[in-house]
């Protein structure tokens, strides 16, 4: 059953508290596994992910080959059904124009006294993208993922995957070739973001890791950071609903099990200002459900994690909304935008009753890598930003190094670090 | 002796790309350690902090408070030195007029269907600033930590910093004051981290923590992100400076020593195109450091970790400048301009013979908590972005729904997701 709340019973502050620091996913001890994983790619490079993916993805990558040859890109095209290549060839466009939007600007400007000041962007020059086999390997993710990095301006952009028992799902291999990534590798797990952060004879090590992936994958990309960068370590997939009694209660239900259908501690929660509304749509989640050809994810995620919250208006819920700061916040009522307005903390926000959150997994146009687990109090969703580097600029001349002199000096005494005194002084006799 | 190479030998590329491996710090495994001090202060609050903070800083915080107070901040102006606290002023100035061009611009708008996108900035509610006690407690540092938080628009700035012996640099709480700190508290090491990250009685948590510090507190924000977030783990610090044979070799040894007295691993590196001007720098920061009051640290680092490369021509430098992705890079020459515009990796670039790196960190507006150990390939320095967070802006009317619903109801199938499929489609009576 899902959780059930009233913001206006006197014990919801400790229930909603306690509610918000429910852990949704369990944390395997894998560290060790992955740091024997990583220091036998280090070690052995081709013939260790070779192994490897015999024993984990019972693949024979000696006969294969590690990397994917732009013929059989060429056969996925003719494998993969027509009408979906289209869909996201489609849905590619829509990104593309999106993230164009993102690209941040240089500044560069002289101050009153004529230092010369700015900030320059500059893509990182090489990424790898991790994306899972099996039933999690969506060739929305790679669009969501090397799009980015494209708009960015990234000249390599290799791509792991695993061929779980010889095979990669077709349409990540066209989402791939559509999306600008220039390397294939069939290899995954903690392996496969080694070969990436460290290189193998077949593999050149990237600057930048980025892309979903199991427990052993998390782990392997903590463990390379530093030598690499990486992206966010992404938790279970949150959907809020913020609904009025204006709404069909089947629309409403669908959207929460559109997000509960993920599973792996994904959570739908629902705040609702009607209780017979919120009723009706807990009836019609229990029937869509069952109606569902494949409903075992969707029932497991609503049941364990599932949440309807009451509030007497929903402009009470905008504390939770905020404290809930969830990765999609759905808000279906007529004030929606100055609700929103007032709003801090969302990964994403899907305002009216016509933008089903599902819009932007896909066709949207905005990415779908977003922060899971109340990040987004602190961080934002994947984009153009996440694959560019900013280098400051700063640049003197004598007049303006005497005129920063004596305050530069100063603080550096303070401080007691005489060298950095002495590298201004040295330039004025001083 | 500092590393001597040249471009030049046949040798080079493999010793270059050892340079490049160069481990500049231990890594001490404190991991236990710091995981049962977080435990001990989210069971027991203040009163582990009090303990603690007996333990390792000898300050009785019972009796002075966890807490410091208004009227010891206004003490703090008084014991100061005056000049100190003006140049403080004249740099809190500068730096946060160049922050404030930093603020990311809102955008939304309305595609060629009528469908509305956007992305909307806002800041991270809640930071707490980490600053380090004793030697390494650095009034600049509080600036360029907490000048661009509030520039950022954050509301609550929380100070930790260890009052070792019972005493805090009364320059650091004036820095605070006058880059906006709203809260300070006597505490550090891995149980002040602990407390912002999940509060105690005295400390509301916060939603972010940075800041640098020690092998311990480092590993407590690693631990403790995904709680909260945290900005990057810095490294020991470094310059790499690009100089041809016009320049004053005695200038030069200033820069190289400057980065070199930080001692802990820091890193000075030149690279030359006049063996006899090497030479020169050599024999000049061999005789600077001998006239330091305090030589022990920059000897050290400079016999360790220091490096003299030549090349042929300045041009030659430009790929090992981005291989060595420094913190800092001086472009000590006259064609600099050419040269940065060509270069891609760095954390911030000092252009020119009058522009000393040291500028930098004090009074020439830019951050100075810059991306160290060649991460500048794929991370920038602290600016106001690492303040604020985006949530992306969807919304549409039932035609874009209708225009966007196959293609998304496509892939949700192609993908085995079909409560996707449903969510868009119900709406649409598909």
């Amino acid at each position: 059953m899902p959780v059930r709340l009233n913001q206006t019973d006197s014990g919801f502050e400790s229930a909603f508290a306690a509610f918000l620091e429910t852990k949704r996913e369990a944390s395997p001890e894998v560290d060790k596994v992955v740091r024997d994983i990583i220091a036998d790619v280090r070690a052995r490079g081709d013939a260790a992910l070779i192994e490897l993916t015999q024993k984990f993805d019972r693949a024979d990558l000696g006969a294969m080959g590690i990397a994917v040859t732009p013929d059989e890109i060429k056969a996925a095209y003719v494998q993969a059904d027509a009408k979906t290549v289209e869909a996201l060839r489609f849905a590619r466009d829509r990104i593309e124009s999106h993230h164009k939007r993102q690209m941040p600007k240089d500044d560069r400007y002289v101050d009153a006294i004529g230092v010369e000041l700015g900030s320059r962007w500059t893509a990182v020059q090489s990424v790898g993208l991790y994306v899972p086999g099996g039933l999690a390997s969506y060739p929305s993710s790679v669009l969501m993922n090397a799009i980015p990095a494209r708009v960015a301006g990234v000249e390599r952009i290799a791509m792991v995957v695993p061929a779980t028992g010889g095979a990669i799902n077709p349409l990540v291999l066209v989402a791939a070739d559509m999306a600008g990534v220039t390397e294939i590798y069939r290899v995954g797990g903690a392996q496969a973001v080694a070969a990436l952060a460290h290189g193998t004879e077949t593999i050149e090590p990237v600057a930048k890791i980025v892309g979903p992936g199991n427990a052993y994958v998390a782990a392997a990309k903590r463990q390379v950071f530093g030598k690499v960068g990486i992206d966010m370590i992404a938790g279970p997939s949150e959907v809020l609903v913020v609904a009025d009694s204006a709404n069909d209660p089947d629309w409403i239900a669908a959207d929460l099990i559109a997000q509960a259908e993920h599973g792996g501690g994904a959570q739908s929660i629902l705040i609702a200002d009607d209780a017979a509304f919120a009723d009706a749509v807990a009836a019609a989640v229990d029937r869509q459900i069952a109606a569902l050809p494949r409903p075992e994810h969707a029932e497991e995620s609503w049941r364990d994690f599932g949440a309807i919250i009451l509030v007497a208006k929903l402009d009470d819920a905008l504390p939770l909304v905020d404290r809930i700061a969830a990765e999609h916040v759905e808000l279906a009522f007529d004030e929606a935008e100055a609700f929103f307005a007032r709003m801090r903390n969302a990964g994403a926000v899907f305002i009216g009753r016509h933008t089903p959150e599902v819009i932007g997994d896909y066709v949207g146009g905005s990415n779908h890598v977003l922060p899971t687990a109340r990040s987004a109090r602190f961080s934002s969703g994947l984009s153009v930003l996440d694959f560019v580097k900013r280098t400051s600029i700063l640049k003197l001349g004598p007049e303006q190094l005497r005129q920063l002199a004596p305050a530069a000096i100063a603080l550096a005494n303070a401080e007691g670090l005489d060298g950095h005194g002495r590298s201004v002084a040295i330039r004025l006799n001083m």
